[in-house]
């Protein structure tokens, strides 16, 4: 897959045009940064996790998110019908299996969610994509233990076995799909002290994909985004607080010469 | 009713100084936005949403804010716990409708609290008030698919059938009230930008009917309020997360002189 | 106990080479600044609140934080079943008793946690603390309408009774275990026009247990902390929506020379 600037940027026009609805069923500690970042892109964000009414949501969405950050039954219950009804619509979902690893919970949803309804991406940082397939994979909490490059052939296997696109994130983000692997070498350190920036490119994901169904190219044109997004909030930052609003800045303004100069890939 | 930018002030002041207890039982992702903004203009928020304490916690409020942005069962029967004890107490109760109209969970739980216990207030986005008389009205999410003014007609006969004030909130925001209609014109695109300000609109109308229970002009006055602060708070602002600490800034910071230039209103 | 710059400096830095999992049970309202403030600090922060997963998560954590700031039945069952877990672990405890006082369900429920878990640190203002003790304690919602001093005697007798080190924080935080009271005289009063501000000061308090078990000093440290940071913060602030985000500059920035320049203490 060839990751252009140009090809990014058609993307954000399109968003900013289209404006897609992506429907989140994400946990309380993102919710609320995931639904600004999906407005300061030009999305339109719903979230929603009654069981009684995330069937009519996913109807009226471009895509469906799913994260289990803060799980408990009744939202797992909700997930799970808002997939079967995103999959019946071919609707895409994007699974972000966070902290999978850290709780025996965690690990055995994100596996059953991935063997039931498999989606179209799954984006978890390098321990998080390990503790998928491997019960011995290690993990602090929801933070990871492992540099991204260590998960990729985990990657592999998951995207062989379920057919998703997987985006193992890190300092390089991996985007991998059959032979196919994209490098993303953008962001800054500063991010990773900021809570929720993984859960917000996988929401960045959910956006990309509503209007661009060649999934590996969403998930790449939005980690590429996220990371740029990220450069830009990071110039003369005094701090993470500072960080996060002006993230949210970079993603409103962002312009094609802003992508064109600071794109860095591999393909 | 005369909307005037000294009868603003006079609240602004009064809200200061007796810093009155706003209940909201709202949202996840408004909350800590809706906490904030209420502790900038000067209220004093409390968050509760179990059946086990909504009543206690409606005894000691000024007002009750409703908001049914992410519903589940067991909020939705606190939420008519605690409506039930704020009619009987005599304590206004304000009433946010989002996503009426998105999924038929939303808009009936909207209609059924609305004909049991009639709001002092209900401010809601035009495809939300629509929602609410209407099956045939249609919403992209939670944001609004019309212009405020076409459902200024729907929200006479809210008013007429359950004698709420009836607040359109849009571009220009209009306040219906009997044969009462006051338009404010203030506000700035870019809060669109930012999650949840619908849901601090709502929130302010509770801290303002807490001390004004002439409630027509205290929606007004909080929606003008919320349209100055913003306006305030878009000056040069390189994008709305800037956007949205300015106008918390703005919130705390707000002038009569701030008022009285700024005011702009049709009675 | 002596608490002194250097002291606290050589905590921060254990806490950011060590960057200890905290684990959080705590409000909807402050989830997200608590996890930003244990990532500005250096600590690495988890939220999980499900029986079926809280214990694996205390098992991997340094602290647990429980804050009883928006309950619920099932939430409640995930803070006893964690408690008891930590308790058997030795993983220091630190208790939040939010709005203890406004609602019968939320004093039973904090005392009911107390007597049969005493934590290692019990953190609330005035009217909080008060409530834990007497049924007479007034209340406004979540903020105190006492001086912290006021407390000081029933901290006293809560430290005799359980165990636990006794912060009642206010305008002077006192820190009380034993026949030990330390002052601590640092922090702005624009810090209460933020939502979430105490909860973040316990969630700290979970931080610095979690590297320092003399959990007097630790929670003094914590506090010291937050205060400084608050004074850092405000310095030249135009509001709470500023406050906010410099706040969390100012802890991932916070040096030995801002510790020695700013705490005021007294033993």
């Amino acid at each position: 897959m060839k990751l252009t600037a140009s090809g990014i940027w058609s993307s954000v026009v399109e968003i900013r045009r289209k404006s897609p609805v992506v429907h989140n069923i994400t946990n309380y500690v993102a919710m609320n940064n995931s639904a600004n970042a999906l407005l300061a892109l030009g999305a339109s964000p719903v979230m929603a996790h009654a069981e009684e009414e995330v069937e009519d949501m996913v109807n009226i969405s471009g895509a469906l998110v799913i994260n289990i950050g803060t799980l408990s039954p009744h939202w797992i219950r909700a997930m799970f019908r808002a997939a079967y009804q995103a999959r019946d619509r071919n609707i895409p979902i994007i699974l972000d299996p966070v902290g999978a690893g850290a709780t025996a919970y965690r690990t055995s949803t994100a596996r059953e969610l991935l063997q039931k309804i498999p989606p179209s991406i799954i984006r978890g940082n390098a321990s998080e994509i390990m503790a998928i397939l491997e019960d011995t994979a290690k993990t602090k909490g929801v933070d990871s233990t492992a540099a991204s490059h260590t998960a990729v052939d985990i990657a592999r296997q998951l995207n062989r076995t379920y057919g998703s696109v997987v985006c193992v994130s890190g300092e390089t983000d991996y985007i991998i799909y059959g032979d196919d692997v994209t490098k993303i070498m953008n962001g800054h350190p500063m991010m990773t002290r900021v809570t929720g920036m993984g859960c917000i490119a996988t929401a960045l994901c959910g956006a990309f994909a509503a209007i661009n169904h060649a999934f590996a190219e969403a998930t790449a044109q939005a980690m590429a985004v996220m990371g740029i997004a990220g450069e830009i909030a990071a110039e003369d930052v005094p701090g993470p607080g500072s960080l996060q609003l002006r993230f949210l800045d970079a993603l409103y303004r962002l312009s094609e010469e802003d992508i064109k100069r600071s794109l860095k890939t591999e393909g």
